[in-house]
């Protein structure tokens, strides 16, 4: 019997679609699922697609691996956590050495870091590959972010290629990522980047419909036509497709659907990396923050009733608010973008990964959820200059960012004036203001910190590394660095 | 040989303030540090203190833990992280049953958790209380957060108390916190709220300097004027000293501090612990990605030239804008407060820990470093609401943001337009605006996550916990819930 170029765990909807892409790219499957109560996935899912002819279904893990050309390649896509590091353990008895496996579900980078290791002490390979695109990108192509065992890359490259996505260049959006948990750690990003994205196009929604009292179908018209210019993006199409989707009854769905939203973890993920990392990520954790914001459903409401805050609906002509809401919205999306290459930056020094920042915005052109027009000149700039410490100083951005900054400043003053919350377009312009303040108020925060805990500080006057205390009081003896953390 | 009625172990700044502390007050105080390189820290301390009649110097562990009366009640002021691990492991072959360890270091409370049970498990109990106040307070009376092996509480609560800060009303700043890790999680909460007053302050000064045109003493009558107010606090206080304060050469201090500030992982904790627990905190935020910003002084330099941001200096009227500032200040003091209990209320719901609001606003009114006269309100507020999820409700609360709203607007629209950054400030506003807001735009956001990751949605008309998915495109068939996480 002829054997599977590649074998998929896992036939939840992501997997389904790989398997199916897979097999349209010409290559033998083997699929497996583990055995569940209520229906047999396997069974079900080689009624449905056997007879094509490349699928090869199995309900035992040893057969399934058996089904396999060496060195192995099999693709785990189940859910994060535990679930993975089990299908590990019951997969690794089964190899030989120098297979390969590859986790392509959203696994924390740190897990993949330490099953990297893991694997390889095993004698295998093991790929952390993050995917974007959702059901639609599995099956027609993703945008595939991998790392880990470097030595399996040329293995699996063709493979991960073919199912990827393609660039309007024709080039597919799968690069290799780097060591480790490089690849899970930029899908993380992406991730991050894809709430703050959501979060901004939500606000530009939020002021046409209260500030200029748009009704939907007028929103839905007005990001059809910047679907055509600068914000040109996955994102802003499918808004102008809900902004005008109707039940059956002629009313919007969008005007019955919650204003609670769910998350999954990859924004709050990114955020602590930031913290760690030390990195400014005001727009991915506003987007955090809001969202947690709006499952307080119940409290917004006793806080609105408290505050007799009616919802409030002004009448702007959209003349000049329109142009106002698109460059917010354009400007905080760079500002946006720019923090989170500045933390895939940091991490790539830390972590030693050698990330390279144009190869990421070039897979992220297609198949994934942040494809936009917008990646063609962040790919360009760090071709340019790879180790740029941040996108706002390329000459392009500046020219953006200059352009757009009237206009921006101009709707967050009316926004402030009539009480409509718009924390991301307002956190982005004041990273803005503060990234380029050459001298910013911190000089009273270390004085703070010197004054009550002995933290020291530098001064303008000496050389950097050089740390001072003063005795600010008069009163103390010679106060030595204390314990005290600020 | 009379014993001791405590052990220190560590005699850095805050150990060695805490048992001069503790000696004052009529206990004996055995001292212990671990052997030094250069210097004998015990031998110094005795030399400098010994005569005082009430310490008893050691040099070696199994000595100084004999000289405690029992049950032993040892407090170690050693850095946080591995350090109390080795400190505890070198203590349990030398304990009695019932003995009782404290760690009044900056631990993390997870950590703290984890000790709690290891140590019970060894027969003992552990404290975590977090100390705050730092030289000052060690010596003359810190706001001290201890939880952890509540048996052990009775029989240090006398001590714990006699050397804690009295507040106004003669109530010692030390109650107890909770089982686990509660009064390490607390004294974490304290360092972010403080981090955030920090930012606040600098906000206010950066404006009036660059706004007004004020020199430091100007803005230091200002501060000293606001100490008179309802921004009395500790941290204005110093502002004013800092402002005021000159070198030997006539120049004012301040101006040739660095801009940049730093920090030691309690305000990342905070953040950390809000996102892990889904609670906004975008003032603490704001306030470490400031810093985070300011350490960044290169980029700064560079970024500030690239686009010719001189820094602004106008000349707006005190008698409008101090007003503004002040009312800033205060509104976004009180949302950021909001924040930090509501951080507390969830993670006690969370962890169990049934904490006590109003006591831990009034152990923060005297001795800590965020001491100040707002804390009288938020103790009255949570005394007579204690599961009160969000300080804003409360009608003292509500009275001073609308009486503030105006002003700090408008000082919002004012930095704005004049191009000075306010993130925290602004952060403030919108989180107010947000919160306030019964119907945000979370409904798009949530119908995005739908159309690309069926990942469902409540509706308006429908009961809370019904989930829907819509087929958007028309294009899928049946789509259920996938493993894509937005």
């Amino acid at each position: 019997m002829e054997k599977s170029d590649i074998g998929v765990i896992g036939l939840a909807v992501m997997g389904e679609g790989l398997a199916l892409n897979l097999a349209g790219k010409g290559y033998r499957v083997s699929v497996y699922n583990r055995p569940h109560r209520e229906k047999d996935v396997v069974k079900h899912f080689m009624q449905v697609h056997g007879e094509e002819g490349r699928f090869k279904g199995f309900d035992h893990l040893a057969a399934f691996v058996q089904s396999l050309t060496s060195p192995r390649k099999i693709l785990m896509m189940v859910k994060a956590g535990s679930p993975v590091d089990e299908v590990i353990e019951q997969l690794l008895p089964l190899l030989q050495p120098g297979d390969i496996l590859m986790d392509g579900g959203n696994s924390n980078f740190e897990d993949t870091e330490r099953r990297v290791n893991y694997v390889e002490s095993q004698g295998f390979y093991f790929i952390g590959a993050g995917i974007s695109g959702g059901q639609e990108g599995a099956l027609h192509g993703a945008s595939i972010m991998p790392g880990g065992s470097e030595k399996a890359w040329p293995e699996v490259k063709e493979i991960l290629q073919s199912i990827a996505a393609k660039a309007e260049d024709g080039s597919p959006c799968c690069e290799w990522m780097g060591k480790g948990g490089a690849g899970h750690f930029v899908k993380m990003v992406h991730n991050g980047i894809e709430y703050a994205d959501m979060q901004l196009i939500s606000e530009a929604y939020f002021v046409m419909k209260h500030m200029m009292g748009t009704g939907n179908a007028g929103i839905a018209s007005w990001f059809e036509t910047w679907n055509t210019g600068k914000l040109k993006s996955y994102l802003i199409e499918i808004t102008a497709d809900i902004l005008r989707h109707k039940e059956k009854d002629g009313h919007f769905l969008l005007d019955r659907i919650l204003d609670v939203a769910g998350q999954k973890g990859t924004g709050r993920w990114s955020v602590i990396n930031a913290m760690e990392l030390g990195v400014p990520l005001n727009l991915i954790a506003t987007a955090v923050f809001q969202r947690d914001l709006s499952a307080e459903k119940e409290l917004r409401m006793r806080t609105a009733a408290k505050y007799e805050r009616d919802t409030p609906v002004f009448t702007h002509k959209p003349g000049v608010m329109i142009q106002e809401i698109h460059d917010a919205l354009y400007a905080s999306k760079i500002i946006s973008y720019a923090q989170g290459f500045a933390l895939m930056q940091q991490a790539s020094l830390y972590f030693n990964w050698q990330l390279n920042q144009a190869a990421i915005a070039r897979i992220w052109r297609a198949g994934c959820i942040i494809r936009a027009a917008l990646l063609n000149p962040i790919a360009e700039t760090f071709d340019h200059t790879p180790l740029l410490p941040n996108l706002l100083l390329a000459s392009w951005f500046k020219a953006q960012i200059i352009e757009t900054l009237p206009t921006w400043k101009s709707l967050l003053i009316k926004t402030t004036r009539e009480n409509t919350a718009v924390p991301a377009f307002s956190a982005a312009l004041n990273y803005f203001y503060s990234l380029t303040t050459a001298y910013l108020p911190a000089n009273l925060i270390q004085a703070q910190r010197d004054y009550f805990g002995a933290h020291t500080f530098e001064r303008t006057d000496a050389p950097r590394g050089e740390f001072f205390h003063e005795d600010w009081t008069g009163e103390g003896n010679d106060t030595h660095a204390g314990i005290y953390n600020a």
